[in-house]
């Protein structure tokens, strides 16, 4: 793969070099291990005054691992996680959640907007007490959606008050949670805690860091012994400050949201630039930094000679080209023209 | 903890400038994701060149992940997995090993050196076949040891030949194998591959990067599904690269040999500045990078108002005293003369 | 529930009497325990004698042991079983197999028979060699199905050869084989392993035993370890010459077969007197002992004031009938009546 | 193995005249299947008169797994279960409650009589908070021992004071507990529950059952989710009427203590014959149904010929005798002649 910046998802970029700063400004002399140190101070700190002074925030090496371990905190091996069937923890994490927690993970068929519904949650209630059942326990919602839409304030709200009705909890993947907070225009925390999330997965790789995402638990009880957790599950990083200067960087400014308006607004204006292209169709409208279309035949094998990304549906051609933190209205104008040239043969 | 250089763990290092100097090397533009990009093929080429072109090498985030990957791709949940009682894997790891692996660990008793011997792990084979007992697949030792002493090549020889005469494997914790090779002053694979072991977890974490291990196989079979295990259990860094270049800084050139034996000669000093102080006594002689002593009573308690280390036996006032890969003349000389004058009071 | 003969399950049935004896004449002296005894010997030549003298048979106390514990013998965690919706490897058996082997079920969509086809298998292929995605490495079937259908051989020889094509193994769950063998009318091994199966789950229980399933592998490669895991996965029972008595008794003649063909054809009488009931809508023909019907409105409960039985979709009202081994024409003519009563009401 | 009476293990025997008599009485009709039934009714309600009325029980297939739920219902996987080295938990259930619950198991040194100690346990609770430990969170001893001793009922207060005292449960592994309530002549609950216990593997199998264990919580909080668990770890007997039968038997009126009775006195009989035999030492005083005794070289090969036994500890030539709840006075002068004969030799 080429020095140029790509299409194919937001963790071929590299890093925002204010993280990469931080991360070199932290390595000053000694520092306590396994996160006893100020900056792990400092990280989690940031995420208080985000979402408040009470919850509690751990640092972790990756986005599956966030998921996993946040499921790991509040399931056990009876248990159920009721998700979508594009699901990360569903789909894309090799099995991680079976493995390491042990529960029954149970995808869900969506609409076109890739979302949750209580529609499709709600009879899933009815092996509640039947122990040949797994019994549901977390409703997980991704937050963006695997297909580039964003949960309202309204329906995060709909899904815990569903979940909380019955005793489950909501977990949010928010490997990409910094791009919905732009895309709704809203604070991080009006859409997870104030919207009855109970544990949140938090993405600091794709919006510009080099390898840092957060477990946050606004019910602290939640998250006691998240510490031994996350040991055993192969995430204590000895020389945490590392992780920790990554988060101070993008959470203690406003830096998380100026990367994540920018790979909004990019998809923004890709799609606008391909949209009126004949032949091409948009999936469905792009809220965040993803862009799915449909391409005639032959377009994406014509396409991929110079861009690579990924086919998000073989059988209706539709591909998913999604823009990173540093992505350039340079890059977005040159990819689209591609994309028409890619046509025209 | 202060910024000043410490004697607690080698984790309170930060990272080798060569080491942060690649991280922000590789920073330049967009590269292949979940480690499909040219730094992860040259830190893999690296490890081909010290251990042998048909080898396959693995990165991961951290020492206690390396440990548990090896053995999770060699082991079913039936098998037992052979250990001394202050192994790493034992020990230290919160149960990461039974957790992910399923397996049972045996803990065998040491003598003052901390090394597992023949008679130790034979009498254990007397399970094999018995349907009521693990069944011993893997020998695991740590070189250096816990405790800071060196098997010799024809140590690890007697091990590896002893687990290969019943079927069963050696692994090598070799989160300190840089330290060990400095030690003995032979090459990597003299004592690892060349010496009968089957899989290594390579540190490199505590010799100067900032998050970086590996799992390498000597017979490549064992690691056919290395790539599925390192997903799963949470290690595939999507920003792989920056993995990838501590590990090109450190091995490429001689810099983790460099690091490894200023370490072991900064402990060599320590023991020998502190070896005649009325009342302290050396557990035993230094072989790499840690000192450990028995203090008389008050000692540490006084000495810890300045420092921070770890006591290794509650019960004979053992303490452990770790040099990392930056330590200095000044900085042992300064401990040592807060040891004496923790004596002296 | 009262004592009358029920068609809520084929587990309400009690043992067959000559299966009871069987279990009484094992109970003399002492005999060795954890299967080595001569009941086990003789238990094993049974299943060699229906399906060769160089499969290995292995029995435990019940089906999802049996199902679970055949999985675990050649599956690990990073691979995905392929199912249907409806297998009860996925449905019923509180996530055992995700919790005890760790790896992913994956449940598909199947049509009204209830049967897995290569078209919905196929494309669960394309991962293959995705480190993000779970391996497919077994295909599961349920003979017969969950909704009372039986595969043909060459439905089973279809989803064989779809599954060594592409390296994968066939499973089958067989909790009601022998229900499969006299439907078919053919011999015990013609649908299994002449088919392409590669590790069966054999029922006894709901055939007239007590406590008493096996796992038999055709390949007695795969169940090489399977002594350790039998032990491991709580299902070596210390007395298990009870266990193997049964099986002696249901195998070494024909009472299997008899049990089996009583349970279908009782099921076909069911069908055959309820099927022009108005109101009455057979979900699909009855090829073993379940009878699938859609009721009206009310029916259902009316018809639950003296019979239990499940409701199989809601959604529909269609409600499941299980005939057991020792039904008889009487209870089957009594049920009748009820049904038509319910239906008059 | 022949039919006569053996002692190698209180497994070789068969099932009590009365609890086959009971089975055979189950099989009446149909009954409820998964443990809706009357007879799990009345043999709960045996279970209450023993301990309690505010105690619940749940009856599972053998002992590893009576073992292995009570862990799984109170262990999450970052904790430890402190235990003897002779364990049945650590040492003969291959590994099961690493692999089912993926705890850590921690086997301490026992002196002769094979008990747990205050002194051993508590330098264990230097870990509990320390992330890189698991959290020790369960006692775990066995009554009787595997040497054939019996905890007093003070000695087991005292240790589960010392458990509670720092926030751990105390189990008992009571695979024989009823031959422990013999040995004390007391009631079971005035050395289980009225002793601090908190959750108790109650064994029958032993005792004259065909496979009837339990788990009892005198805490039901500690099983609000048991159904789950044991339904996940296989112990759900879709029949499990005939499980329940058995335990009606022995429990309902005082088959168990006869039974049990029975056993010790015989063991003691036999120690008293063998006991001033030249060359044979007995290896402690026997308190139960089991005796340990080191025999000179030649001897035991040489009462092999005609018995079987399980040698204890091969380096002191010690074996171990088991008497059952069958046993007679004839079978036992026989063997301790036996014996004399090898020793003539």
């Amino acid at each position: 793969m080429s020095a140029s910046r790509q299409f194919a998802s937001d963790n071929t970029a590299g890093v925002h070099p204010d993280v990469m700063r931080a991360i070199a400004e932290a390595n000053r002399g000694h520092a306590g291990a396994y996160s006893d140190d100020p900056y792990t101070e400092r990280a989690v700190a940031a995420f208080r005054k985000h979402f408040g002074d009470d919850c509690d925030a751990f640092l972790v090496y990756n986005g599956t691992a966030a998921n996993v371990l946040a499921l790991k905190s509040v399931v056990r091996t009876h248990h159920a996680v009721l998700c979508t069937e594009f699901a990360h923890i569903w789909y894309d994490e090799c099995g991680a959640a079976e493995a390491l927690v042990g529960c029954k993970l149970m995808p869900l068929a969506t609409g076109n907007d890739g979302k949750l519904t209580p529609e499709r949650v709600a009879p899933l209630f009815d092996r509640l007490g039947d122990q040949h059942g797994s019994q549901p326990r977390v409703v997980s919602i991704s937050q963006t959606t695997e297909v580039g839409t964003v949960y309202s304030v309204s329906e995060v709200r709909t899904l815990s008050d569903l979940a909380h009705s019955r005793g489950l909890l909501l977990h949010m993947d928010g490997a990409r949670v910094c791009n919905a907070a732009a895309a709704l225009d809203l604070p991080l925390r009006a859409f997870t805690r104030d919207a009855g999330v109970d544990v949140l997965s938090f993405g600091g790789t794709k919006n510009g860091a080099m390898c840092a995402e957060a477990v946050v638990f606004f019910n602290r009880a939640l998250g006691a012994d998240f510490r031994f957790i996350r040991k055993q599950m192969l995430q204590l990083s000895s020389k945490m400050r590392f992780i920790a200067a990554q988060f101070d960087a993008l959470l203690s400014g406003d830096l998380w949201l100026r990367n994540a308006r920018n790979a909004n607004t990019m998809a923004s204006l890709l799609a606008s630039l391909v949209r009126d292209v004949p032949g091409i169709e948009l999936a469905r409208e792009p809220e965040a930094n993803a862009v799915f279309a449909r391409l005639p035949p032959g377009c994406a094998a014509r396409l991929r000679e110079t861009y690579a990304f990924h086919t998000w549906d073989a059988a209706t051609n539709e591909v998913r080209w999604m823009c990173g933190f540093d992505a350039t209205e340079a890059d977005v104008r040159a990819f689209a023209d591609a994309v028409r040239r890619a046509m025209a043969r």
